[in-house]
This record gives C-alpha cells, sequence and structure tokens, in this order.
C-alpha cells in the first residue's frame, strides 16, 4: 500500500487519541462521493449490517460530510482533479473520526467520468491511497445520482436537469445508455442553460420585431438591472458561464405562472425535451418491458426538476413519459447524490457477502 | 493636423519621388474601409466626377487595397483597434501612391460600432489623422455592406449571413433598425453558426435515439476525422470559436441537396429565419409603402447566402422575403463592402457639391 500524499493522511497517527471511534471492529465504513464541476462532495457511512435496502434504517447513519473543489478532470487537469479527490476523502475520514484501516469500500462518482479509460485512471488513483482488499468502484456522476433514488441499485433511468442535462440508464444486467449531456451547442434544450437562452432570445425577438412582446422582457431586465433588451448582447458577451445564464430559470416559471403564453411555450417544449431524454434511454435498453408496461424507477435530480408552485417542470415531464410508459415510477431522492455512490458500494458489498454466504 | 503616430504617416515626405500620381489635381481620393472582427479591408478610389451612382464606371478604378487586423474594439481593445485602423489606411494610401493631402473623405464600416459613443470616440481618432476639410464618416460595418450593394445610397435592407447574421435597414430620411445578430445565445439561428450547430445536434439526436437518422452523421464525422457522435462533444468543447463550427455549413448544404430531410430541415428552418430578419426590419421602417407594394433593395452578403448548385439559401430566403414583399429587390452585391463604404462617402460628398450648387 502506498500513501501518495503523506500529509494528508498523516492523521491516521493520531485518531485513537482524539476518541475517534474505530469501525473495524464495527463492519467497517464506506466512503461516497459526488464530484462535479462546481464542487466535490463525500460521505462516510457505516457498513449497515442489513441485506436488502428495504431494511436501511431512515435517516441513514452518515457519520460524517465534506466538501471539496472541482474533481472534473477536463476542467481542472489529472492532477488538480486527483488532489481534490483525495483531499475531500481524507477531510471526511478525519471528520467521521474513522481509521483509514476501517474503510470498505470506495465509490466515486464523478463528472467527466465517460470512457474505461477515464474509468481506470481514478482507479489506479484510488488503488495508490486505499489497500487492496478495499473494493473500489468509479462512475460517472450521474450513476450516483440514479443510486441515490434508488437506494444503490443500478436499475432505472436518472434525470438530471440543472445548468445542464442528461438522462442515464441502467438494466439488471449492466447495460446502460445515455441521453443527452452534450453541452449547449449541441442542442441540450430542457436543461436550465437551455430554458433561459430561449427565454433570452424571446426578449431579443419581441425588441426587433419579430417575436410577439412577451412579460419575460421586463422580468429579465430588471433582475439584470438593463435598461433596454439591446444591453443583453453585452451582457451575455460579458460572460459565457452556463451556470450565469440557467440561474434565469426562476424567471421564466415565474412568468409562466402569471400567465405569459411565451414563458409557458418554452417551458412546455422544455418538458418534451426532458421527457424525450427519458424516453429515448428506456427505449433503448427496454426498461419497460416488450409492451412498455413494465415497471422502473425515475430518478430526478437538478434545480429545474424541483417542485414549484404552479409550474412543476418534474411533474410535467413525469406526466408526459408516463403517456408512452405508464408504470415508470418518478423519484425525487431524498439523500443527496454522494450518499447514492455510498449506498452503490454498499450495495455491491451486500451483494458479494450474500455469494460468498452461498458459496460456503 | 495632428499626426497621432508619425511613423506610420511618414511615407508622406517620399511619396512624390516614388513616381506617385498627385489626385490633388485631379478631384483627390476617398479611404473606404471594412472592419470585421477576423480583418480589416481598406480600400482607395479617385473622387469621380460623377453626378449619379448609375454614371459610375464598371469596374469602378480602385487605386488600392490593403488588408489589416482586426478593428473590432469589443475584440482587441481600443488601442489596438485604433492601431489597426490607422495602419491600414496608411498601408492603402502608400499602395495609391495618393498623397495624404489629396485624402478628401473617409468612411469606415466597423463592427462593434453600435452607439453613438462609439461612433463619437472613432470619429476623434480620425479627427486626429486627418485636416479638418477631410470629410470623415464612421458606421457598422453592415452599412457599408449594405452600400457595396446600392452603390452608396443608404436606403433599403442589408441581410448578412457568414458565422453570425443580422439585419439592418435604412430609410431614405435616415431612420434605421437592425434586427438578430445579437450571437448564438440568444438565438441567430439563420447564421452559419446556427446551423452547423442545429446539425451538429441533429447527430446526437441520431446517436442517442431521440432523432432520425441522417447523412449528416457521417458526413460531419468523416469531416472531422472523428469515429463516433461521442467524440463531438470533445471536440465542440475544445474550441468554442463560432467559425469553426460555422464552416460545416457547405456539408449541411450537400447533405441536403442529396436528399437528407433532416438537413433540408435545418436549411428551410434558416431560410425561415433570414427572411423574418429582413421583414422585420422592412415593417419597422416601412420600407415597402403602405400596402407593402413597394420596391426596396435587399443587400444579401456572407457566405451562407452565396448561391449553391441546387440549394441555394440566398434564393430560398428573397422568395420568402417576396412573398410579403413582392417588389423587394435582391442585391448580391459585385464589389466588397471596402468599396461600399467608399461610394457611400463619395455618395455624401457628391450630395453636398450638389448642394453647394444650387445654393449658388
Amino acid at each position: 500500500m502506498k500513501h501518495r500524499n503523506g500529509e494528508i493522511w498523516e492523521f491516521e497517527n493520531h485518531v485513537n487519541s482524539t476518541g475517534g471511534v474505530d469501525f473495524d471492529s464495527d463492519g467497517g465504513v464506506i466512503l461516497g462521493l459526488d464530484g462535479g464541476t462546481t464542487s466535490t462532495i463525500c460521505i462516510c457511512m457505516p457498513v449497515l449490517p442489513f441485506s436488502s435496502s428495504s431494511d436501511l434504517p431512515d435517516p441513514l447513519p452518515i457519520l460524517a460530510r465534506a466538501a471539496g473543489g472541482c474533481s472534473n478532470h477536463n476542467s481542472v487537469g489529472e492532477a488538480a482533479a486527483r488532489d481534490a479527490l483525495e483531499q475531500v476523502m481524507a477531510e471526511t475520514l478525519v471528520k467521521s473520526g474513522a481509521k483509514h484501516s476501517a474503510v470498505r469500500a470506495v465509490c466515486l462518482g464523478v463528472s467527466g467520468v465517460n470512457h474505461p479509460t477515464d474509468q481506470e485512471r481514478v482507479l489506479n488513483w484510488l488503488r495508490d491511497i486505499f489497500p487492496s482488499h478495499v473494493k473500489l468502484y468509479v462512475h460517472n456522476d450521474a450513476v450516483a445520482a440514479l443510486a441515490s433514488g434508488t437506494f444503490g441499485k443500478l436499475h432505472g433511468c436518472v434525470l438530471i436537469a440543472g445548468t445542464g442535462c442528461i438522462a442515464y440508464g441502467f438494466t439488471e444486467d449492466g447495460k446502460e445508455a445515455r441521453a443527452a449531456g452534450a453541452g449547449p451547442v449541441l442542442g441540450d434544450w430542457g436543461s436550465g442553460y437551455g430554458i433561459s437562452a430561449q427565454a433570452l432570445t424571446a426578449v431579443i425577438r419581441a425588441h426587433d420585431g419579430r417575436g410577439p412582446q412577451t412579460m419575460l422582457t421586463n422580468s429579465i431586465l430588471q433582475s439584470l438591472g438593463l435598461s433596454s433588451p439591446d444591453e443583453l448582447i453585452g451582457w451575455t458577451y460579458a460572460d459565457p458561464s452556463w451556470a450565469r445564464i440557467a440561474a434565469l430559470v426562476p424567471l421564466v416559471v415565474s412568468c409562466a405562472e402569471a400567465g405569459d403564453q411565451i414563458a409557458n411555450k418554452i417551458l412546455d417544449d422544455a418538458v418534451q425535451e426532458l421527457a424525450l431524454d427519458v424516453k429515448a434511454v428506456v427505449k433503448r435498453l427496454c426498461l419497460g418491458g416488450p409492451d412498455g408496461n413494465g415497471s422502473f424507477p425515475v430518478v430526478m435530480v437538478g434545480g429545474v426538476l424541483k417542485a414549484n408552485n404552479m409550474w412543476d417542470i418534474g411533474k410535467e415531464v413525469t406526466d408526459c413519459i408516463q403517456k408512452t410508459y405508464p408504470n415508470a415510477c418518478p423519484i425525487r431522492p431524498k439523500v443527496e447524490p454522494a450518499v447514492g455512490a455510498a449506498l452503490l458500494a454498499w450495495n455491491s458489498l451486500m451483494k458479494e457477502t450474500e455469494g460468498n454466504c452461498h458459496d460456503r
């Protein structure tokens, strides 16, 4: 076992003297991590002695939680991504009071992990940190989001709609498929960015005579402190960050709730797009069975899908999916994706233990 | 008269000895300049002794032409924009063999000049360079493009569709209006960027099961040297330059000509968008008169509007405009926008001379 970063893991030598509980005797701990483009969240939970997710305690006993910087290698490079992952895992263990040697399994859901080569690279980082008996799992962050709604079972489809959007699905026998998640240039129109860009476009079109007037004009200009739609051009050029544009979604929802037809059309279109993302994945994986009437979970994650007072985008997306797949079962997860990652590891550990029992 | 940059204008002292023609005795010269985001073009032409554009010689006697770097202050900052403008004008004069003192008028069409403050700043730069009797005109580059089709008359509408797109119109009594030109975030879907982004989106949608198969997939992947649509995501993230994406337009046209329905739909939509840009401007300026049957020029500029073998986007746009404005008169200019700028200056000079004659 090699410790790549001696300093980060130095607490090891002190943990027992600071009153930390040694989970070794207790079945050990699991680390679950959700690595996104803006931040990385890690949680530590004990290896729970239950054989099925339906037996899990509610709320789950989370021993510790820590947050770190971006761990998407596409955004910050490999060295910084590795440092971010290592740092946040070490901090979580310190907070939990658990020993490094108590770790039984580690599951990472990291954005930017799309190919087997990405997966293998991150696994190699983990192998440098943890002894060989520790179970290591590395997935895309969408997988952790799915697991947060299915209590660690890799089955069904997750729809994430925040600044961007993506649908990701798994069959019980391990096939997977995705739709969207390609960024704004490649038409993720159901994303927060997509909705807001359509709203800004509607304001420009109303202003230069290409489209009908809309409440979005006053709402957006007032919110941004601008006096004319002309100034929106400079505003968008000034900072191309997608999150800054996606932050306008609540204004679009408010205008739609107030009866603005343009805002309603934009949200209706986004609903169709998001439902199509899910339906494309479900169709390719045959999640609804041969007649489409099978039941499967659809986990809904991200700011765009959060319930609003009247205009509930997530509910509309669900309704639209259920027109094709009547037994699609929508789930808004109660736990965060990092917990989903930990549950994924827990689920795999339980399966292996069961397997070992049967082998005997 | 102040010479801001002594070195640039130093050729003055040598020009007669290098055999340059002194146009002083001949009516002098005009500088016309087209300043874009990628390059700046300047031409020098003599002050032609004709009273009407219909009397102008064909081809026009262009004494010299020079090209320089970007002069859009939004892109390169004010100092670099000023240097680019000054440099290219000086080089044009050197090449023409005309003396600095032979300059009668200067007309600049510069992208990024949108507000009176932009105009005033550029005019101040010119006032530092040229003596007070030189007529100075500063416009947006769309104005020079319009003038390139109307022989210097500011009347009608110009539609520019290259990487971006914009429609810009003028009435004979000086009112003006524009549509689109807001960039890709704000929905310039008729632009080269817009067309290509739709094509890339169609490839992704076909790949992940959200849309029908299309010839665009093979055509675009082959052209970019990629083996799977998944790789398009990395390709678009790698370099967000609009021009790089807009360069795919000829592939879309080829696929449409070969009968691909998706490519045809993308071009049909672009035609509607571009025609709407023009119609919005024409309506606001009432260029077609009260019944819409009046005649007015529509100058068509930019790579997207160039004639192709079968699928002629410019012709389709014209047909679409003429359904609403039957006497809209499409013009594909034979001269470049820098010549348009010079003709604009010439036209203004002629008007002033006429005015002076009438005054006598």
